[in-house]
Formats: C-alpha cells, sequence, structure tokens
C-alpha cells in the first residue's frame, strides 16, 4: 500500500494495493489520452531524471527518457556499465546519495537483487527500480496490468495464460503478484524444467487464485482471454536437444489461434525471437507492441506521481 | 520525389527531386536565418527523437540532436554498439517497431546495407537514414548540396572536383546523385586504384552529365568552382608503399590553392587526417567547418519536414 | 584574471582573481537560492551543451548535465572513451571545431594535460575543463571554494587541513591555488610518501601563506575549521604492507571528531572508499553529499556566465 506517491520509492511489485494500482492506472489513462489528442505536457519542467543503468536495458531506458521528456522534464543518462566511481570502489549507497543531488527521481538498473532497495535507503530523492538482477521490475508488471485492463476491459473474472519460462522470469513473478489483487484465473504452461517456482504457486493459490499448471498450450488457449508469452532461453538447457525438442511447443502462430478462444489477446515483454510468428503481428489481438506504448503512459504516471505532479 | 515530407522516411539519396531539394533547403534556411538571429524554435516540443546507433559516429548523432533540441524537442539516446535487444537476437523490424513506441522519429546508423530502409518498413514513425554501411547517409548528401549553393551561389553551371577515394566513398556517391539533378560537370580526381565505379560514371553520363576522370589535381583545379576532398585510406591498399607515393599528390596546400581558380571552394565530409593542411584552415574558401554547421540546418530541415512542423 | 565571462574558456584555477570568484559564487547563490525557492530558469533556452568525455567521469558529466537542464538548455552527450573521429586520427582541434558547429558551449574531460587548452585555441566557443589528466579540474575547485565559504561562513581568516593523497591529488592543487588568494592558515597531513610537492609548497608560501607539514592528523584537527580528504590509492604503493599501515591512520571517524575542534567541518571531493567511516554522515559538519549539489550551482553559474545570460 503506497497511499501517496509523493517522494516514495517503487521498488518491487509487492507494494501496491488495488487503489495503488488504480491511481497509477487512472494517470496512464489520462496522459494516454492527452497525448492522443496532440497534446504536450509541462507539468515537470526543470525536474531532472537520472537513468542509472549498471547493465543496458536500451528499450526499459528509452521508454522512461521518453515517458519523462513526454512530461517536459530533463534527462541525464548513464547508458551501461558500472558508474565510474563504482569501478573506484564506491557503494550503491553513495553512488544514489551523490546522483540524487543532480536529480530529483533516479531509474536504476542493476545486476543485484536488492541494489535498488539499497540505493533507495539513502537516496535523497524517488528511486524507481527498472530491475535488480533476478530480483523485480515493477513498472513491468505494471504496464501489463494497464495492457490487460486495456485489451479486455477489466481485469476481474478473466483467465490468463503464462506461456514460457516461468521459473526465470522476473517480469512474469512480479505480474501474478498484482494479478493476484484481482479475481484472476491463472493457467500456467511451461515445459517441466521451466515451472513457476512451487513456492510461488502455494503462495497464490493461498490467496485464493485458481491456478492450474499444464504444458498443454493448446488447451489453455482454448480457456483463456489472454496469453502473456516468455522467451525460453537456450542457456537454461543442459541439454541442447532437450531445447530443440520443447522450443517448438511453445510457439504461437496462426494455427494455434485459430485453435485459441475467440478474439485471445496475445501479450510479451519484449524482445521475442522465436515464440511468436511474425504472421501473428497483423492479428487484431495482438497486443504486445501497443504494450510497449503503454509503458511510456505508465512511466509518466509514476514519474507524475513520485514527483507531486499528479 | 518526395512531395509531401510529412511521415515519410529518408532512406536514399535517389528520393529526391529539384523541387523535394528546393523545399529542403529553403526550410533549412529559413532556419540558418532564424538562429543567426538569436531566435528559438518550439516547433517540436514534445516529440521525441530516438537516435538508434548500432554502430558509433559521434558527429552525425551530435548534429542530429542538436538539431532536434533546437527546434524545442527531446532526445533519447543509443550511442553506441548493439542495442540489448538486438544482442538478445531481436530483428531490426522488431527493434524499430520498440523504438517507435518510444519516439516521433528515428535517426539510424547501421552497419549493414539496407538496414534503414528493413527498419523503415516496419516502424510506425519516419526513418531517417545516418548510414547504413556502405549503401547510403543521405543526409550527408543534402548538407553538401545546400553548402555547395550556400558558397557558390548557385547549383546550375558550376564545375565541381571530387578528389581523394572515390571507389568506397558512400558520401561521395551519393553527391554525384543529387548533383546530376543540376547542371552541373564533374572532374573525378583519384588514383588508380580508387576511381568511382563505372557504372556510376556510364549512369551519369547517360543523364546527360559531363564527367572527366583525372589523375591530375592541378588541372582539375584550375577548371574547377569547387573541390569536394575526401579521405584516402592507408586500409585500401595492399602495397604500403603505394599508398605513402600517392597520398602525397592529393593534398590541398597553400601552394595549390596559389595554381587554383580564383575563389575556390574547399569542402571536405570530415574527419581530415592530412589530406587538407592546416594552413589552409583560414583561406576564405575553406568551408568545410561552415559544411558541419549547414548539417544542423539541413537536419533541422528534415527532421521539421517528416514530423509535419514545416 | 576573467573579468566578462563572456565568451571565455575555463581551463585552468589560476585563470581566477578574487573578483572573479565573488562574481561566481554570487551567480551560484542566486541559482541555488531560486531552485530552492522551487523556482525554474529558462535562461539557457535554445542553447545546446555538448559533454565530450574522452574518458568517463560520471558524477561530473551528471553534475554539468543537470546544471545545463535546470537553466532550460539542452544536452547532447559523448559519454565515454574517444569519439569515433578521434579513433580515425582527428586531432583534438579539429573535433573541438566540429562539435562547436554542434553545440554553444563544450566541457571536456581528455586524460592528456593541456588537452582542453588545446581544444580551446580553436574552437568557436567556450571550453570548459572538466579534468585533463594530471592537469586541472577548474570547476572542482571553485565547488570546493564555494561550499567552504558556505559551510564556515567566510574565507578569510581560516585554517584548513587537506588530508590523505596530497602528491598525486589534482583537486587539491587546484584548491590551494584559489584558496592562496585569501587569508587561509594551511595544514597538510599526509604519508611522506604523498607529500605536497615541495615546489607548490614554496610557491604558496611565496605568497605569503602559512603552510605546515605534519602526518599527525589528530592534531591538525584540532586547529582546523575544515578537514578536506581526499583518497589514498593503493596503487600508488610498491609495498602493500606500507599501505595497509597507513591507510588507518588516516580515516575520519567519530573518535576523531570528538577530539577534533567543535563544529569542524569534513569535506571530501569523492568518491570516498574508507577515509571517511559511515557513521560520519549523519554529523553535522559532514558536508561531502551538500558538496556535491553545489557543484551544480557552481556550474549553473559558469554555464549561465559564459554564455552570457548573467
Amino acid at each position: 500500500m503506497i497511499g501517496d506517491f509523493k517522494g516514495k520509492h517503487i521498488l518491487h511489485g509487492n507494494q501496491f494495493s488495488r487503489e495503488d494500482l488504480d491511481r497509477v492506472m487512472k494517470v496512464a489513462e489520462e496522459f494516454e489520452g492527452g497525448l492522443e489528442r496532440g497534446g504536450t505536457y509541462d507539468i515537470l519542467k526543470g525536474k531532472v531524471l537520472a537513468t542509472l543503468f549498471f547493465e543496458p536495458s536500451t528499450r526499459t531506458r528509452l521508454s522512461f527518457e521518453s515517458a519523462m521528456l513526454s512530461l517536459g522534464g530533463g534527462v541525464t543518462s548513464v547508458a551501461s556499465g558500472a558508474t565510474s566511481s563504482a569501478a573506484k570502489g564506491e557503494s550503491i549507497g553513495d553512488t544514489a546519495l551523490t546522483v540524487s543531488q543532480y536529480a530529483h527521481v533516479i531509474v536504476m538498473r542493476h545486476p543485484e537483487i536488492g541494489s535498488a532497495a539499497e540505493a533507495a535507503r539513502v537516496a535523497a530523492v524517488p528511486v524507481i527500480n527498472a530491475g535488480d538482477g533476478a530480483g523485480q521490475h515493477p513498472t513491468q508488471a505494471l504496464l501489463d496490468v494497464y495492457t490487460i485492463r486495456k485489451e479486455l476491459g477489466k481485469l476481474d473474472g478473466i483467465t490468463v495464460s503464462l506461456v514460457g519460462d516461468l521459473k526465470y522470469g522476473r517480469t512474469v513473478h512480479a505480474l501474478v503478484e498484482i494479478l493476484s489483487l484481482y479475481d484472476v484465473r491463472l493457467r500456467l504452461v511451461s515445459p517441466g524444467l521451466l515451472r513457476m517456482p512451487s513456492e510461488i504457486v502455494s503462495s497464490l493459490e493461498g490467496r485464493g487464485m485458481e491456478v492450474r499448471e499444464t504444458d498443454d498450450l493448446v488447451k489453455a488457449a482454448t480457456e483463456s482471454d489472454l496469453l502473456y508469452v516468455t522467451r525460453i532461453q537456450k542457456e537454461r538447457f543442459s541439454d541442447i536437444k532437450e531445447y530443440e525438442k520443447i522450443k517448438g511447443s511453445y510457439v504461437i502462430d496462426k494455427a494455434l489461434l485459430q485453435k485459441a478462444k475467440k478474439d485471445i489477446v496475445i501479450m510479451h515483454p519484449l524482445p521475442r525471437v522465436d515464440e511468436i510468428a511474425a504472421e501473428v503481428d497483423d492479428y487484431k489481438g495482438a497486443a504486445y507492441f501497443r504494450q510497449v506504448r503503454n509503458g511510456v503512459y505508465v512511466r509518466m504516471a509514476l514519474l507524475a506521481l513520485v514527483l507531486g505532479a499528479r
């Protein structure tokens, strides 16, 4: 539960209550509408965002920078690699406290779990976690939920299938955390090696969610309003033949769409490689590039909220 | 023939008719005049440029970014190397479609021929090619033509010598394409190894251009209104002695200027190494740094035109 | 003596007279007050800063970029490594002259002594030296003096101890240069291997400064209004045991503060590693993060002054 966002850090998917999510989505919708009507915003004029990326993530960085610019703010950017001070042995806390002297808000990506929280403990300005290793990436989860609601018109009473690598995917772990706040039925579709960790499944069920695990993508697609597809990475497999065999069973193509529930929506956090065939791109339920655009609106909302401009 | 620039991609020197060039140059002149009178522009306020450089090119990137900022727009930048998503196997098309969700216009440099066109096929916003390997770099050709017209006062009825490496130079290939739209006499001055490809020469002659090839720089200089000098790269020669011998014959210095046509103009796409002696820098016809500045005006014009702000 | 800052280069600590420093500090104070009252500035609207970092220095670059953005200007940035043109053999002069076509002011960091001066000789716009190897880093010295005056309320009649590596530290060399313009007593506290070069000490004494060298940190702390602490780098020692032994004697911790002069102020150019214990951070005289913030105000002042906006 965040309540008043002003001055708050955005670190973890479990910070948000339904009321918090409603607030973020409402502000995001306002900005989406404003920009689509050709408007411009000046509400963060004079404010500076520092994007501090200790490992590169082009799309996340550009999305945040575009959001800040679209609100009239300025951006100063560390695009990749350690900062030169980190290389000299500076602690994350000192780096964060230093950068907060230059900026009104920090967006940080770092390879270590907990690094954003460590920065937030001392930073003099809000810190937004843009991915801390195998940890969290809460703004991705927020934009996913925003997209689901926009595509399906609601969050309660829907059935969502998560497809692919559910074991290592930071994205899906944060997403289910947030979906558990709503009346959502989950289908988990993954190869045996890449199943959702059982403690997450138990925790979701403990909160009353209907969760079913399967490796039958077609069956899941017939029951679901939405497929959330993730990439299966070759490097997760010790046996390359096992990978080659499995990969083909988790591909979304037109043949699958014909068997799936009518008007099923397809999402993907991108980049995709082969999990979604190019032929699906002009299907009207293919929402993955709209999902990218929604990320800008949701990040505009977060920046405006933590800086007290909404 | 482009006609209405709004929403168009800028990919290749052969896209432009004389009318298109007139339009770009007229808008560039407007901005040049405005900035020189100390004015500022806000016409791209709220718009975002993404510079997507898969290989570094500091001066081209800075020129575009400066142009965008000078029109009141914002910039988000991938300065070098592949994007992190490309490293994960994402296609150029997906990268372009993703980045078009963050930006209103994309400027792209990529080492492969045709890459900008590939991006443009799917991008949801205008793509400007800032160099695709051995392919095209159309905005360089446009700023060159703008500079020639400004320095000589006209494009029809002039004699231009292209000097140096005419075989591999992407810049000169695009430039002659555009010069062929005007009544220009060409002198091609290069060592035998680095002559303009014969199919280009034939094509120019087929369009009625007077083209003469020579290795006599002095003679060309006495006949020309303008020398367009390019760098001869050591790595083009298998025999280093051949390189050392040739290099010295293609240097512009004060001695050459004394033999050249009165008020001859010297241009160069930069960076130069030894092709133009430093002593030439204070010669009033030395236009190569003015040429750099003109690049900002021409790119301002293109950005404003494709975004529908002129 | 700079006098009218408009169009001037900022290259070296010895450029400044007391009147110049008064001018910079007065403008910095104006901006500090304005921003703290929640104001925004538009006085550099339409102006472009190019940060040209041939070696990375995240905090210096971000500080300048934040300063430019806070005045309403735009930023185009080369964050690290040589420019691609430098890699092709371009001279520093040509790079500077080229970049001055894109920008109204250049901030440059380069590993070689004298590089900023070399750029300034030909650049068409003001060049600000942000560190030239073992040479100068004048804006750091300016922000240090601004901080000292702000923390102590005055510059004349104070006693300052410089602690740590006084041999290699570019920062302290520039700082004493500027402090010598005021009635300041100096204590130099360093291990024998890292003493301030004797020619600098003689020069300061020649200008009438009271300078005392010691390796007794506690004694210096009892006599000083301010400790300026710098990092002792392991790589300066051939004998690692010598380093380990010495390191511990130059650490600022609460025990030291209890023996030190009442209300002593602690400064550090950062990043720190172990020289200042974390327990000191909440001591009210711990000024090192305020010092970082002051850097933004001082750099705002310099940018506004050289661009003629103050």
